[in-house]
């Protein structure tokens, strides 16, 4: 693992850096981004759609009352792929925390990526479909519930993703209390449906009310899908529709769209000329 | 700030323990308790109900899947406690992360009581009302929605403690989407009814399927109150029924019962005989 910490640069990973009264740990008081690093054969790395992270965490940032300096952090990244030269994919996150007598704690990591993610891009993985506890429309008016928030507050994520794997899957969807689609713990979820005339629609569900955060490689594909000619939609889906859909992925930045060829324990057909396309659009 | 460490002892609490990729931090998997320290004119000091956070903190961690050894706690606790020799009450927490590695991470801290509490014992708190987003009985069958486990992933609380503080509020009661009370960001809402024959009862939400958390103090006061003549029930309000009770608190360890002097912005009488006997059950 690499580690840099705001305003000190490259540290040994090992050595902690977080008090024990950080409101980090203490309260799960701060903001995240998960970034693909992507390392040429000479060693340089790039941290995949910088901008879009950064225009994320300064929202979570913002909606959390957290300074958020984004040219430090930019410059945070710049020192971070530096000291990362292993050629191929790895996984930087961003952490940001109230800290300690309101003084933020921010700082980077990166790790190689997840043993198990090259075969999930190939293979497609198995969803369980789990209850949210949510209605769809519970973040309307209601910003202390942090909707599309980026928060370190991922214990019900977590527990989700341990109840898949008790299950044999290898992911989750979270679907509200009145039935409908939301997102994965960790990632969007789309969808394509193809017409009879030929015509191709992706499909996510819409932010705002709903609560789920905004996928920076949902957004980025559904725009390069919309220059390709794809109809892009927000739609609030049942699991129905998810199992009447021509192909269901699940998107987030690392590990980019995966296949889902199982969901809620009913398999799927897949569509490799579909899949291939989504991963191109997305730049995987 | 007193620290002690889990297998170490008491150290500089200066000093970061933390490591960058804990999942305390980057997931707030874990979880904690808040218990107050009482100490005697000699240094002495006790944690309050200390068996009882001890019970949930197993609970906690065993829906967690993180090991708990309560006996390595309890030394720690008396470490801690051996450490803290200011005489009058202090806050201690207990914070258990899931850790490196699936190491856990495990420490307690005690710091001196709240500046505001003594003055929020005897004024009395203002309280928001706020939405929680979930129904009433989101919880029943979704252990992985962590209902009543004391986790790390504390953002939206503290998120609707910011919101009261900007409304001149000093705490919030959560309300579901379905219009019932629930609990405070960090404590339990109890109100009290006399009837017309002169009969008491102590009312507070029931668990379980409604997620909250099952309070300590609470807990205790309730199992006083019937010993000492009270009737004691688990109701699902509303705001109503709150405005229609003789006196509303929000209970926790380490503040106690606090009576609640306003209430959505609509002020309610205060009941000092009641309010003392509550704080008198309660040990406090």
């Amino acid at each position: 693992m690499l580690l840099a910490v705001l305003g000190t640069g490259v540290v040994d990973p090992t050595v902690p850096i977080i008090r024990a009264d950080d409101a980090g740990i203490t309260r799960g008081d701060g903001c995240f981004e998960g970034i693909r690093v992507l390392t040429d054969p000479t060693g340089t790395s790039t941290a995949d759609k910088l901008d879009r992270h950064l225009a994320r965490m300064t929202r979570s940032a913002a909606a959390l009352d957290i300074t958020f300096d984004e040219a430090a952090w930019r410059e945070l990244v710049t020192q971070g792929c530096a000291g990362w030269t292993d050629p191929g994919e790895a996984a930087m996150k961003l952490v940001l925390t109230r800290g300690v007598d309101d003084q933020p704690s921010g700082y980077l990591t990166i790790v190689p990526l997840a043993a198990d993610y090259p075969r999930q891009r190939t293979e497609g993985i198995r969803v369980l479909v789990l209850d949210r506890g949510y209605p769809a429309d519970a973040f309307g008016d209601a910003a202390w519930l942090l909707g599309g928030v980026k928060t370190l507050s991922y214990a019900i994520n977590m527990a989700a993703q341990r109840e898949a794997e008790r299950h044999g899957a290898e992911d989750v969807v979270f679907v509200s209390c009145d039935g409908y689609v939301l997102e994965a713990p960790t990632g969007s979820v789309i969808w394509a449906v193809e017409g009879a005339d030929g015509g191709r629609t992706l499909h996510t569900t819409p932010l705002g009310a709903t609560g789920i955060l905004g996928g920076t490689t949902q957004q980025l594909l559904f725009e390069r899908a919309a220059e390709a000619g794809w109809q892009t939609r927000e739609t609030l889906a049942t699991i129905a529709d998810l199992h009447d859909a021509d192909a269901v992925w699940v998107t987030s930045s690392v590990r980019g769209p995966v296949e889902v060829i199982e969901l809620g324990g009913t398999p799927r057909r897949r569509r490799p000329d579909l899949d291939t396309e989504i991963k191109k659009l997305s730049g995987f």
